[in-house]
C-alpha cells in the first residue's frame, strides 16, 4: 500500500480536516503537518489525532520536506498560498488543491510555479464547516475529481491520488478542468446561488409584509435551503471564480423558471404537469444513482 | 377527551391516511370511514387499521351519518367533492378540508353548501406520497392551520379541531385565509416551483451539453431538490389555485436572484458576502425555531 512519509494539509476546515483524518486513520501518511491561520483549529486537529504537527500559516518553511501538500482553503486565497509554496517547496514536491472551481483558476495557479501541481475536487462539501464537522469517513462513497493539465506528464501523480482516494473510500474520476467547471456550475454552484436568493426573498417578503414568515416553514423548506447555511466566504469566492459558467447555468435556470411562470399566468395545466413530472423523474433517477454509488463503495 | 362517533376521511394519501391513522391510534374516533377512488389504497388502509370501513369515491351515501368529513384530496378535485357532499350531508355535519391553498378556493368551496365548512391545512406534507408513506405520528410537532370564515360562528368547530390536533401532537393556529395563502406561497409554494425549475434546468443543460450532469450531484443537490420529487398533480393544482400569491412571491425571488446575478457580473464581492451571510443567518434562525418547536411537542 502507498504511504507518504511526510505531507501537509493547508486549511483545516471540513474538507482539509477530514482529509487529514482519513490519511491518518488509514495509515496513508507517517506524518501529516497541519497548517491553518486559526490556532484553535490547529489545536483541535492535533487533539483529535488528525495531524502530527501544527504550523501557523506563514511560518511554512517546515513544509520544505513534504512530498505532497494538499491545499484545502477557500479558492480565492490559493494564489497567495501558491506564491508562498513556490518559495519553499523543491521542484519534486507535489501540490494538490481541493478547490470547488478549476478552469481558469487552476490555469492561473499553474503559472510561474516550480513544483508539480495537480488540481482536484472532492465532492464532499456540506453546509457544516470547520474542523468540528470533519470526519475521517467523509469521502466514503463520494466522487473525487482529478483535473490534470496533462495526463501523461502527471501520470504518477494521478496514480498516487487515485490510490489515496481508493483507500479512503472515494471514487476518483479524471476530467478536463473546463468540463469540471461546467458540471459543477450546474449541479452545485447554481443550486447554492438559487438557495441563497430564495432565503433572501423570504427575508425581504417578511420585512415588506410584516408577517412573520419565518415561523411557518416545514421540513421541505428546511431541506431545500440547507445549502443556504453554507459559509458565505467560500461561496462568494466560488461565485466570482466560476463566474462565466455560473452565469450560463443561471441563464438556463431563468429560462425554465420563466416557462413555469408563464404557464401559471396562462393557467397552462398541461405544461405544469409535464414540467413537474419531468423534474420528478429526472431527480428520482439522479438520487437512485447516488444511492447505488454509495452502496457499492461503503 | 373528545371522541367522534363516526367520521370520514376522503383521500387516503400521505395526509389523509396519516390523519385517519392518528385518529384511530389515539382513540379519537369510534369509526373512521375511508373514501378513495383507488381500491388498493382502501385495502391497505383497512389492513393497517387506519380506517374501519372502506367506501369507493362516488358511492358516498354512507357518509350521511358522519359527524365530520375530512377532505384530503388534491385541491382542484375539492369543488366536485363538495358538490357531492352537499347532496348527502345534513346541515349539522362539519366538513374540514386539508388543502394547501385556502383564500379564493375556500371562498368558492363555501358557496351554496348547506353543511358547516372549516378550512384547515396541516403543515406536514413531503415529497413522499400515498398511503404507503402515511404514519400516525406525521403531525407530531407540526403546525396545523385553521382558517375559519367567522371565528364566532365556528367557535365550537374550531374548538373540536384544536382538541383533535392537540391530541395527535400538532400545534393549531387560527388565521385568515388570505394571510394563509400569502405565507404558504412564500415558504412552501415558491420553493417547490423553484426546485422544479432548477431540476429541469439541469435536465436541459444535460441534453444541450451532452455531458452526463446527472452523475455528479452531491448531498447538497439531493436535499435541495427533494421537494422536486413531489407529486406533480398536487403541485400543478396548487400552482394554479394560489396563482396570484405565487406570482408575487416569484417577483420577490426574481428580484433577489437578479441582484445576485448582477453582483456576480460586476465582481461585487461585498454584495455577495452580505447577501449570502444574511441568508445564512435568517435560515439558521428559522431552523433553530423549527427544532425548538419540535422539542416542545414531541
Amino acid at each position: 500500500m502507498v504511504q507518504l512519509q511526510r505531507c501537509a494539509v493547508i486549511g483545516l476546515g471540513l474538507i482539509g480536516g477530514s482529509f487529514a483524518a482519513a490519511l491518518k486513520s488509514h495509515g496513508l501518511a507517517a506524518c501529516v503537518v497541519g497548517v491553518d491561520s486559526n490556532a484553535e483549529a490547529l489545536r483541535e486537529a492535533l487533539m483529535y489525532g488528525y495531524i502530527d504537527e501544527a504550523v501557523e500559516m506563514g511560518s511554512g518553511s517546515v513544509l520544505a520536506s513534504c512530498e505532497v501538500v494538499f491545499v484545502a482553503t477557500p479558492v480565492r486565497s490559493m494564489s497567495k498560498i501558491f506564491a508562498q509554496l513556490n518559495v519553499i517547496l523543491p521542484p519534486t514536491a507535489l501540490v494538490v488543491d481541493f478547490g470547488s472551481v478549476k478552469g481558469e483558476l487552476a490555469w492561473a495557479l499553474n503559472q510561474g510555479i516550480s513544483f508539480r501541481y495537480l488540481p482536484a475536487h472532492p465532492i464532499a462539501g456540506g453546509e457544516r464547516s470547520g474542523i468540528h464537522a470533519a470526519q475521517s469517513t467523509l469521502f466514503q462513497g463520494k466522487k473525487f475529481i482529478i483535473c490534470p493539465f496533462d495526463r501523461e506528464a502527471y501520470a504518477s501523480d494521478i496514480a498516487l491520488m487515485e490510490q489515496l482516494i481508493l483507500v479512503i473510500g472515494g471514487q476518483s474520476e479524471v476530467m478536463d478542468t473546463a468540463e469540471h467547471d461546467t458540471i459543477f456550475a450546474a449541479v452545485s454552484h447554481l443550486p447554492h446561488v438559487v438557495a441563497y436568493a430564495l432565503v433572501n426573498a423570504l427575508r425581504t417578503m417578511e420585512s415588506c409584509s410584516g408577517i412573520k414568515l419565518g415561523h411557518y416553514p416545514g421540513a421541505g423548506f428546511r431541506d431545500f435551503t440547507r445549502i443556504a447555511s453554507s459559509d458565505e466566504v467560500m461561496w462568494s469566492d466560488i461565485a466570482l471564480t466560476n463566474r462565466t459558467e455560473i452565469l450560463h447555468a443561471l441563464d438556463a435556470f431563468e429560462e425554465t423558471l420563466g416557462g413555469i411562470r408563464q404557464a401559471i399566468e396562462q393557467h397552462d395545466e398541461a405544461y405544469l404537469l409535464a414540467t413537474f413530472r419531468h423534474a420528478r423523474e429526472y431527480r428520482d433517477q439522479i438520487v437512485k444513482n447516488m444511492a447505488e454509488r454509495q452502496k457499492t463503495t461503503v
